[in-house]
């Protein structure tokens, strides 16, 4: 009965419906920039809300900060970004379009393409006769820092040049001597950030899956260094209770990949990617790194300032090692909603019904009189309507066209349950309340909603 | 008793207990950022969520988005941006330093610079022999554009520059058919965003009042022509709701401005700007403007995409226009901290009190036991902690030095209501209550809490 999910299925069900448009779409778009609609603005809500409560509000060791997109250039240069946050180009020597070469290496099956130099992946460009899409030889090649730059100030040289923050990493670090001299936090502790970063990709695809803004949810959480094995294990476990029992992601469809050293970040030791069954292939969808004290201890010497922990025991003051738990924000609204995407048959119909989790559903509840040209019916439903939005908040009010395609415009962006106020309702007082996924009805006294 | 606050008071509160940070600081910062510290973070959400709740959730004519920082350069050429958002400069012949022309006319007591061509205000210099801070004689002046330029892709040719966003209005006009064709709202209906802006500001000052980043609360609301007059009404009404009876300022230290044409916006018939009574002074907090169809007409124009608004009872198609509420999410948090600082005298001491409304304040409630060294005395405070977190979420703990200077740290963030664990407790269950404002102490049931 169910077909599987496509991903044009889903960017049109996301126009259509208000969930997520184009950036600047009426200017033609711009490449890699989403604008959310108010269910888009809701489902994200929900889902950031959710990791807020899970990773920081219901614990005891977690420190939220808000740190600037603009941050002072030299944060970057410490953090290995100026040198080191680059993608790999090569040029079509006829059109002079640019391409990520590892990108194009990888098309033609070659792996790890992380742990290449430059001039080996050129090789093997030369070597495999690898064209561009256009079926032209390659040529020119280069690195390329993705890195926005800008200028602050009245004068554009150099020294005002600053970046747009390629992570919100470097915010929590920037802030851990702040944090500790406010708070005396025991260690272990997090410092927390859910945030907009930028990276000027390339080719930015895949909706908003690889898109040159985009929101992070993340934490660097400082640790004695002897325990890093240990809190690696408790941080992986929790990832997986958020993906299961939070977004609730089928555990079959989220796989862990043990990033060999070669593909791992110049900062990690050690980094797990969490990839997700996505409708257009097996992404990662978060990452797990332990960033051991690269990160502070570069700051301590690049600023002189003293990055120690200092703790309550007296013991000796030492830099604390850091696990780093990431979370892609679009990402993980993209993989529930791959999830919730079921086309399936209803009275031989086929219809369109997102199975969101109730707690992340944009609206919870749909109010309609059961027609709309009765002033009765319609009186005694936005009753009902004012008295369930004191409670739920989030309502849908619909009472354009017949019920049955009422129905099916709420399935489509998943409410989870729909009150239809009819004429028994103004005899008795009950309602018929609809469920989304089981297409069942039942009556309901009014008071008892 | 109670002292004028200062701002550097503010500020040194602010840094100190973890509220807001100079950005970058470790670098020696960045003028005009600033990063949000735990205790910022969770003030400046619970005034965003307040005003979502208050414009956008409560209501049933608002529609939500989040549109990308990000967005395509012609925007901006549209909404008259790139031609006219500029401050006037002028440097000083010596230094070469740059100054704001209209800052040094208006503190050498010159009004209404708005309304003045550069020229003017070169020639009002040299009339009135106006120096640089420096003491130099002022020599060439410019016009200087606050958009922040960067460049997307990988040639960093004309084509390919954009903006970041200098205001969040423009995703709300360049959704409009999105929110229309997805929604097929009444009007009038209004289009609602919360999000992060960025003016080059060429002197940031006065701690986050004017940074180059920074977050803005708005609304565009969408109405038939004729109506313009009562809307208006209607939202100046509920703007001094908002700041009265949600964010609780007092009344007399809000004022009107009725700004003269001549300071107006390009695109504005009639603006009323709310100020507040700051620490440094008489300044804008908020913004009311009318911006007729100025907006969607330029749009409409430049991309040749329908901007009209077909009614439902079937008359003539027509472009709405636009009522603009503009709240600035960091000028709301300024005018809420000035207004809560207050030092008074306790038993012949001074104490720095932050009497923040409850519904605002980070921390609901504190959690301690009397002594830190009577295990019994912390295990039934950690039980009393547990408890009442699972019920107000933020609730602080601590147990550090004596029981005077907890309540001294606890009055000077806002927490409203402090609970004390002591042997009377372990006797008969109550614990005491302690009321910040007031300082009076009540003991309660732990039950009844």
């Amino acid at each position: 009965m169910q077909k599987e999910v496509s991903l044009d299925d889903i960017v049109s069900l996301c126009k259509r419906r208000g969930f997520i448009y184009q950036g600047s779409d009426i200017y033609g778009g711009l490449a890699g920039t989403w604008d959310y609609g108010p269910l888009g603005v809701a489902l994200k809500r929900n889902i950031m809300t959710a990791w807020w409560d899970f990773f920081v509000n219901n614990r005891d060791d977690m420190y939220p900060i808000e740190s600037a997109i603009l941050m002072h250039p030299q944060v970057w240069e410490t953090s290995g970004h100026v040198a080191g946050f680059a993608d790999p180009l090569i040029e079509d020597i006829k059109t002079k379009k640019r391409y990520r070469l590892d990108h194009l290496l990888e098309d033609a099956g070659i792996e790890h393409t992380a742990s290449m130099s430059l001039e080996q992946m050129v090789a093997t460009i030369k070597e495999k006769g690898i064209k561009s899409p256009d079926g032209n030889a390659l040529g020119n090649a280069a690195q390329f820092n993705m890195l926005f730059k800008t200028s602050v100030g009245s004068v554009e040289d150099e020294k005002s040049q600053v970046y747009l923050r390629g992570e919100t990493a470097q915010g929590m670090f920037t802030n851990f001597r702040n944090i500790v001299d406010s708070f005396y936090p025991n260690i272990p502790f997090g410092i927390a950030q859910m945030g907009t970063a930028f990276r000027n990709e390339i080719s930015p695809r895949d909706f908003i899956f690889r898109a040159r803004e985009f929101e992070i949810a993340e934490f660097e959480y400082f640790i004695k260094p002897d325990t890093w094995e240990e809190e690696f294990e408790k941080w992986r476990l929790l990832m997986h209770d958020w993906c299961e029992k939070v977004l609730e992601l089928p555990a079959n469809k989220i796989h862990e990949l043990e990033v060999p050293k070669e593909d791992r970040a110049h900062y990690s030791k050690r980094t797990v990617d969490f990839e997700f069954d996505f409708p257009f292939g097996r992404k990662e969808l978060y990452g797990l790194a332990y960033r051991t004290d690269f990160d502070l201890k570069g700051h301590q010497e690049a600023t002189g300032k003293n990055m120690e922990y200092k703790p309550k025991d007296g013991s000796e003051p030492f830099i604390p090692h850091v696990i780093e738990p990431t979370f892609g924000v679009g990402r993980s609204l993209m993989a529930v909603l791959a999830n919730a995407y079921i086309v399936d048959e209803i009275g031989g119909e086929k219809r369109t019904v997102l199975k969101l989790p109730e707690h992340l559903a944009p609206y919870k509840l749909a109010v309609a009189p059961l027609l709309k040209n009765r002033p009765e019916l319609v009186a005694k439903a936005r009753q009902v309507y004012t008295k369930v939005k004191q409670k739920y908040s989030k309502v849908l009010w619909d009472d354009n066209g017949n019920i049955g395609k009422r129905y099916r415009r709420a399935d489509e962006i998943g409410v989870p349950k729909y009150i239809v106020v009819d004429f028994t309702t103004l005899e008795d007082g009950t309602v018929t309340v609809r469920n989304r996924d089981t297409t069942k009805q039942e009556r309901v006294k009014i008071e008892e909603l």
